[in-house]
């Protein structure tokens, strides 16, 4: 996420100062790389053309030491092209546009075209097959979101877009159609400047989540580089806007505390109540402003609310600290049983989870030692006969030989292990978000 | 150099046995990156805009393991530029051409273009100022050469080029005009196929080296990679061709046999005698037939040819051994008095010499351990006053960081070290041949 503070200097940042979102896998990676020759351990599936792409930041000037925060580096996209079963290159990118775009927080593929994209103002960038910036994306209405959500039913995307800097007490509920066009856009009006870093939708609903991390005033008059902090006096709450309507119309119910990123999906049950499983955070940017992962590990709960008394219960489905969760991506909004997330420790990332939400059961495939994965990307078999028939892509940093591999895992036999590695030369930093985009596909890839 | 022996493939070899032409820095890099922030030690000279490109092999695919010759992987240009004192980018990139050519033996700048060169019927590629390949360059005759020399005082390129397997009996003398032009071709039959692999010119001739490196069949025969091999029934001898002259005025005299690859300079004494400085072996490819250092290490050797008498005196000018030896552009082919050369170990570069050849003495400056150099090219400066008023530049391999460094030293005070270094994130591998292609120069760098 890039913020728009320009200006605001780093005065009294000491660069050598430790800082865990520069170390190890966190740091940035020093060159854009193609390389064209790839070691490939197992068999790569051979209906896979296309290609893996993953947004993260990859700060490349003096990134402000102890004052850097892991949001806000300059975004380098990182993909593997595969194709009739070979790894064909690796690439990675800075995402650079003419206008000094930088978007760093994910990478879709939308109405033919491969977007790198970031909330809080930024605009969409297109980037060509080759992952080089062409130019800023203009098409969607201006400053985007990094999570824009895809109606598998019409291929549109619904995202909230916030942007502090410029709109200031609301924020978009925007919607883009399936030629990649902004549709519709709702203004929805908030009690506080919050960091809305993603969305739900269900049948009839666009999910807003109102968590207490807020604009900070004394982080930005000290310069901090990422200016959002916990907000002990903010309401936590989640608002059931329906699709076609207004700010009014908003369903807001409160919940417990937390801040959450990512939900894994979200639909709704046969009674009418919208059903969230949610990777959440009891705290976050209080005690530890430069990441996500120094005051609270994050859980799966589920939050299943009652639209009519405007209640929530809240359940914990998996208290392993995990990231990143992924879902089918034609199931999006829509009664699921499985998920993909990532075991998120402190220190790393060591495993690939696999959820069945149904049966309240979890399997997984445990790293090597000194391995760490990323977040799992479910992508559909070409003639899937269940919902987990398909794969499973993330990269796999490798401490070991301090570079990274790209795992394509059975998405129904996780437990076996990948049955393809791609071995990279060069790491892959810890990032963000990413999708496979098919060849011959103009459909979206997202979440 | 790329020699045309397709489809001879590569039976019977073992990819797994030692083979010192692929191990530690001679070994590929994997990745063509692009790095724009580049660390810098020193103060870059602000007269310096241009590139300094460097041309080596870089096999990609499975190189033939202990039948691998140095001499025959896909070429990649390396480079470095410098604008107003600071480094602005590093790049490698495979020389790869729509028609396959992959030359990778040097890189020059000549009528505004910047071309990767090759020997033995290799067609010269097109790179653009990113160091992309565009296209072969078909206007310089064909089949080119890796060590055209630059004539001062005409901006003319000659070369000797040959093919064995297209030209058999003969090799080709071509000038190519300022503009890129083949403006002359002479055709010069030799008793057999040997490797030319430089040439010299003088006020009034164009050197010819024929050495006692021939084809082998056996070698080809048996699948090599690279089928020369010493041949000691060949007779070294050096032939003297007025530039204007034809294969009939050749002035032909022996000298002890021996291979050379570059001459440091050559010129005509007042006597009319034809001076030649030169780094030779005194065997090549015998035992080692994976590349040039396993037979006999090289050394600085003065050649006087008297063309009447049609003798020539040898002497020994520096008996270490050194090899890319360098000298100012501007006196190619005329009396001189300062050459650059870099210490030739049979284990690495471990330093630059800048000798006096008029004196006979030589000064240097000796890395640090496990720093190996590469070919210093000399750059005149902007204002120079004296023949060695100006930059020396070379990539400097670190085992200790397994990454090269470019080096820039200043030429009347190589002793001193580096004015400037730019550290480089990845290894430059040991290669062979490149020039300082300045910014705005519509002339030839080339030696």
């Amino acid at each position: 996420m890039t913020l728009p503070i320009a200006g605001l200097g780093l005065t009294g940042c000491s660069p050598n100062t430790s800082n865990r979102y520069l170390e190890g896998n966190f740091a940035p990676v020093l060159a854009e790389s193609t390389v064209t020759s790839l070691d490939v351990t197992g068999i790569i599936p051979g209906e896979l053309a296309g290609r893996f792409v993953r947004n993260g930041p990859n700060p490349d000037d003096d990134p402000g030491g102890s004052r850097y925060h892991w949001f806000v580096g300059r975004g380098m996209v990182h993909g593997v092209r595969l194709d009739a079963g070979g790894a064909m290159w690796y690439r990675n990118r800075y995402v650079a546009s003419p206008s000094g775009q930088t978007p760093n927080t994910s990478v879709i593929g939308h109405a033919g075209k491969t977007l790198a994209i970031v909330e809080s103002g930024g605009l969409p960038v297109e980037l060509d097959y080759d992952l080089t910036s062409v130019n800023d994306e203009l098409k969607m209405g201006g400053g985007f979101s990094a999570h824009p959500q895809l109606d598998p039913d019409t291929g549109e995307l619904h995202a909230i877009c916030y942007d502090w800097a410029a709109l200031r007490d609301h924020v978009r509920y925007v919607v883009i159609d399936a030629a990649g066009v902004l549709k519709s856009e709702t203004k929805i009006a908030l009690p506080g400047m919050t960091m809305i870093h993603n969305m739900s939708i269900t049948q009839h609903y666009a999910v807003i989540y109102d968590l207490p991390v807020t604009l900070s005033f004394l982080a930005l008059g000290t310069g901090s580089s990422f200016p959002f902090r916990w907000n002990d006096e903010y309401e936590a709450r989640i608002g059931l806007l329906p699709r076609d309507g207004e700010d009014r119309d908003i369903i807001w119910s409160s919940v417990k505390p937390n801040y959450a990123y990512h939900p894994m999906n979200a639909y709704e049950d046969s009674e009418g109540r919208v059903v969230i499983d949610v990777v959440r955070y009891d705290k976050m940017f209080e005690s530890d402003t430069n990441g996500p992962f120094g005051d609270s590990l994050p859980r799966l709960d589920r939050w299943t609310i009652n639209p009519v008394s405007q209640t929530v219960s809240e359940e914990i489905v998996d208290e392993r600290p995990l990231e990143f969760p992924r879902c089918h991506p034609d199931l999006n909004g829509k009664p699921y049983r499985f998920g993909y997330s990532v075991a998120a420790q402190y220190d790393g990332f060591p495993a690939i989870y696999k959820h069945d939400v149904q049966k309240g059961v979890a399997t997984q495939f445990s790293f090597n030692s000194g391995q760490h994965g990323a977040e799992p990307v479910f992508i559909p078999g070409e003639s899937a006969r269940s919902e987990d028939d398909g794969f499973l892509m993330t990269y796999v940093y490798d401490t070991n030989r301090d570079a990274s591999d790209l795992a394509i895992f059975d998405a129904q036999d996780l437990e076996r292990g990948p049955v393809a590695t791609v071995h990279l030369p060069v790491r892959v930093p810890y990032g963000f978000h990413g999708n496979w985009i098919p060849d011959h596909s103009e459909s979206a890839a997202t979440a």
